[in-house]
């Protein structure tokens, strides 16, 4: 009865208040699997920012979301108990490390209490106090969606911005470069060795002008030989997709995945043994139409698919 | 501390989950004296639809309201105790008529529960069944601004849509029309008899065309006369502003009342014994600014504010 | 039966094939009092383009008005026989003089058909080629609301663009100056005398700064007494409304009148004797909710009562 | 001369009263081959509503197509008498059923008239009335091209909901499924055997996910081989665009199709027996650009010139 | 020749690289007087971000404006030498103190240069940096418009949010209380005492619900007796207008001013010794429209003329 | 130091006065290899206007794009000297002749001052006095990637129209028909032989519907084919993207290329011998999300580099 979703053959979509995927809210973590988490925080944004405001669409649109996986077949509800566990709320947001600190506060109880959290960013930084909560015993691996491949180092006076969470996750051994992909990566740079990070640390990445040719099944297969069978952590990046598919983002890129590609890598990561999961970047006051919201909520559900499975599969064992 | 919204000084107002006011949801209804209630059914409307997605728009707007009203200094939350107790679910949508008994359903429970309730549409269609669970033991009088009387008769081929809620109340003697004033009609029409309904039953109709003669406090002082000390309903229809104030609606006329008007009429109507109000005709897809839906929630709040006084001197008296 | 409005009580608004007011497109005139014609041109613009796609928005919204003027009491479709008469068809549009030249081409058959033309730019040099035909036989006086007096001179090149008719129009012969009351002035301005010529030529310039201190009776009585009893134009730029109500216009000045402001003043001009009108400036591309169209579509049924007065006034005589 | 669109070489396309295609508005269809209907209505929606304004936004975006199609050569205005005869008015709107009736009355002239109709909605219940009224003497097979089988069952009180037409028409016996063809299935389920009503009856169901390996070409092929000679009907859901590519709809479904593969459907259908079809689910007030009404009015024309082949090829036999 | 904007009539509005006013950019500050200033930065906001996209849409709509007050006959660059002197540019936008600095650093450079600054916010926050520089050697007066006190204190951990600038401005001794006022103070609070500093500090605060009695020729005549002959400063934050004026803000609060209302405060300010100006707290993200930078370019205009008034006066003596 | 865009590791991208790609703006033409150029004129549209502020949106949009191609590896920034050098002011825009007699007068001093041209437009029309400037001495071939052939004739009383350009290039002899190809033709069509010019003169013409069966990299092979080594211009109508991706135009057609398509087909160029450049049909009012001047000014960008390349070769041969 209870950690299921508001079922809409009795309650429509359009009605009640809106958690993510019209679950129950809970404050009792007792007997969760997975919670769901907003995290409202935008202050490590370079350009646009906005995606304070992700987690409140993100939740909306995720009405429209269903319980089974048409394509594959999954029901993440029937595999595990799944709440909507509230926000990570950021109560120091004018410091950029302050705010890390506090995220980092939610998610430690999050995984002192055994859940796996799969969250909705906000900006990429996020996933940083994030990763420092998850890899605090041992680093994890991590399949990465992305335009960019956010290993930077100093800008505009900080190293814990939105473009380089995963070199500080790295340096703080919370993040395995070597069982590291990244998928995606587009757009103009502005120094050559812009992601030297990524490559000398030995992450395994692959540029959007050579998806064309390698095709999406090559990229599956080379995904699931780079990260292995270890914990992994998923994190997709709303600015993997084209702009036609996803405007409202902090960091436009043309030349992306559809929602389909994003939906075909997703899923082709069945089997990965995923410990937690994000989507970010989605950011409402540049998406006049809701689209990127639309688009954002379902890959959260389809995020929830795969990270649901891998979490039942540790279960049984 | 329960029955307080959620406090920006620690959680900023883009966080958590929408409620009405950042209020807590409330299924246990036995400590409230006000229910702060969704309506989201269009199913009334003569031309463009979208209010059933007011409700939840409302919601996420009204998270930048606060606690105190700081024209007349009344904290609706200090005198009586307020939850969002969620929507009045419609699970019979294709038949207005059925649809109507649900939403009296959900009212009859309410006034059961000894609740006061304040409600978000929704189209205006909704204020009958409303109307038909507070007026059960006698009619009501009743405090209506609108571009529209609202009393019209069969138009194609019901006389249960938006435009005729306050003839049916009337003829099943809910509404008092010797207690009830309307206040802003304006518009075109195409019947010189259209509102003859409200005329002959002794409703007190005051047109947008007298008003800049007339001025507000005028307006205000002839509402507390109609209605006098008895129990009496605050209906407020969206589109008795402009719709330069408020685009998002379904039947917009120009020439109406800013949202300033709007806070001094209702802010005028303190002291009358309000025993329920609602706010209705809010169409989101119809306003791409999300400015109908801001307007519409700082209403909600005003109205919540002389329903809430109300209440507190029904309670010690 | 005919040239009345569909009947929106068998008819819903939403239905049909937008014409304006959604009165039968007419292709035979003969038996038309009062011709409602779109004009699509924007060739005359200095900024901002967009308002050829106008009259198209125009009937769009237009299927929003009623049949009666609920505060004049007046319905222009008891007093006279109204139709759509089409569009002003421009396919010389390259070319200003041209286009302008074809446009008088059609309003001279209006004429010679005996009609009044009502009619909807499209840009104000449009009202040029229609006072030549109106004007013909002896200048008509004009009653001017706009945030501009559009008596320019020679810009970039031409004099003949939207900033600049009624200079034309009064060298012409067919625009009487000392008949022209100018209402609603306001904005920057680049030259001093940008607007001599409406002075130093007699007609009644009443600036906006004025207009608190002045009271909308006034210069309706002011108007009243310039125009006379002779012929007169009526020109409405939408501009002269601010652009918190009508923002998709293509030279938009803030500090504007109120929509409610534009229905007082027409309705206060009853009993002019008004041979035409037009209500132009309306750009579409620019008015992202349709609430510009849908003030400019309401302000058009109000000049239609209007100059449908004065026209079954003329007829009755 | 008649039954030719306006030509835009001498009428530009931003002219004139928006009819579909520019075409004259008949009264008199005695001398037509094809009528173009508009089906304002969207009372059989279970989330977003707002396709009843589908029409007309339809009409006003086809200003916009052209008289011959490049890729295919087809001329539909060379091949048949085609007009705008208008729309199927509802003038029962507030029950479903009752909606239903009128429709099918007004579809049952067209039937009569012999026209072949070309339809625009309005929601996809609408296209069971059509098929009642054309599948009337014998079942007809079917092209359908969705995101949903649209066959479910009872669903917030009522079968007659637009996710459940083709049951309906299946159960009445006015549509083959073993002549039936289902592409483009996608999104979330609620329920494992949410279509199995086109399984169980014979259907032949195509899902987004198996698009990417089987190839447009061999979807076209199982297509003609599906619905053989027979009379057969084309009904396409907007929805079954990725939302990039339509937004404005009501139940939108990420990972869909391209409008170039929208096109390549309907063009590959060519020598179908088609003997109407419907192009439903635009939603203009979900559709801020407008791109959702012009890919609509797009398919539409593409409709148009199967369906023109096919009357054509059924006249000269 | 230089130090004037781009001339219209040869050069139209929409031509050229947008500068503020489309006047020349210096970065040569030798023969200035007044320099145009935008400060990018929105670290400071407590809920909806975007205002560091304000000074480039301020610089695109200000091309709207032009050389010559209508209302007032001020041209300010007649009595000015004006440049368009860049951005404040912030290189530590993670932290809020450090932004600060830096941006104080620019204007201690303007202030040093002998400039007046008008500068384009930017969050309310950004005034804190402009008093310290101007107010270095003295405390100066205010004239303050807005919907909010902006006198907070400590909030989500910090004392200089876009809240609370002027308290810390009072305590730094370069702000003068006792010379400063406060107009158009509204919406909800959550504390009583929550603009307390102002009241204690002796700051004349006029709030909104008292302006409609009060009229705004009073509120001019108080401005100028509390403000006196000192140097003054003048901040005009756009949430004082309606948002149905200006949507595009970050802290909206209905019941506010017209734009009218605006350009009739500032220009009734005129003769005031205002020694610089800002124009805050435009966000384009929440503008879908456009029109909350035009008129924010506008009032910035108004603020212009005003200070370019008193700057000629004070190089005159 | 100079002639390289505003480093965004200090200045945030959305800082400073946008220039095209935040190079500096430059009066000073001498030391320049490559200029870009505004060219803000839409008079020659057929339909809907808008593109006279594409230079002003795209330069907006361009602080987006950064220094190094990272599919290619080309920074045009290291190879040619590049600034912003302004707009091709039209002063006479009335008049569609005269205006291209200017924009031309301001190519020649481009040629004259032996600077390669980078433009962004405008329509369609103003690639005529580009090449009549480019092609004066000798005709040059093209590469032209489009929905439309643009070799059409007289249109609504002109032959100069932006559906035209390319016939009157040919006639004139600035443009070799025999070196031109033209790749993504589609849409309806009016009349047959409506790009019979293309055909007969010997253009190489690859329509839409030919793409998939083609692919990208035949269609690249093919262009260097029929260009071969001479002189070459570059002429992208972002037309040619679907509509999804670029809805703000003029004559949108839908089945277009996508970003990715687009940006590969550029880069597929290198090595052709361009000699300029033009991004055309960038209509901002069209554009609510502004993903299309975000499109058009990453274009912009490839365009960029494959003009540098050939620039820089032939400056070192």
């Amino acid at each position: 009865m209870s950690n299921v979703p508001d079922n809409p053959m009795t309650r429509p979509r359009y009605t009640g208040i809106p958690t993510f995927m019209r679950l129950p809210y809970a404050e009792d973590w007792s007997d969760l699997d997975i919670g769901l988490i907003g995290v409202p925080y935008d202050g490590g944004v370079t350009n646009r920012p906005g995606t304070r405001h992700g987690p409140r669409e993100l939740r909306n649109q995720s009405s429209l979301t269903r319980t089974i996986n048409q394509a594959t077949g999954i029901s993440p509800y029937e595999l595990c108990r799944i709440a909507d566990i509230g926000d990570a709320y950021i109560e120091r947001p004018f410091s950029l490390e302050e705010a890390h600190q506090q995220i980092q506060g939610f998610f430690d109880g999050v995984v002192a209490a055994g859940l796996v959290p799969v969250s909705a960013g906000g900006d990429h930084s996020i996933s940083l106090p994030i990763l420092r909560a998850l890899g605090k015993d041992r680093p994890v691996g991590m399949v990465h969606i992305d335009a960019h491949c956010d290993t930077g180092d100093d800008y505009l006076g900080s190293r814990f911005h939105h473009g380089a969470p995963f070199s500080r996750a790295v340096e703080e051994g919370v993040l395995d470069p070597k069982r590291t992909i990244q998928i995606g990566i587009r757009g103009g740079i502005n120094d050559r060795d812009i992601w030297s990070f990524s490559h000398t640390s030995g992450m395994r990445v692959i540029y959007m002008h050579e998806v064309p040719a390698m095709g999406l099944d090559a990229i599956i297969a080379e995904a699931h030989r780079v990260v292995g069978d270890g914990p992994t952590y998923f994190t997709f990046d709303i600015d993997a997709l084209d702009p036609a598919y996803a405007p409202g983002t902090g960091t436009p890129e043309i030349g992306g995945f559809t929602s389909l590609d994003g939906q075909r890598l997703i899923r082709g990561m069945t089997g990965i043994d995923f410990v937690g999961a994000d989507l970010v970047e989605v950011s409402p006051p540049f998406d006049p139409s809701g689209n990127t919201a639309l688009v954002g909520a379902n890959l959260l559900f389809e995020l929830l698919c795969v990270v649901a499975q891998a979490t039942e599969k540790r279960k049984s064992e």
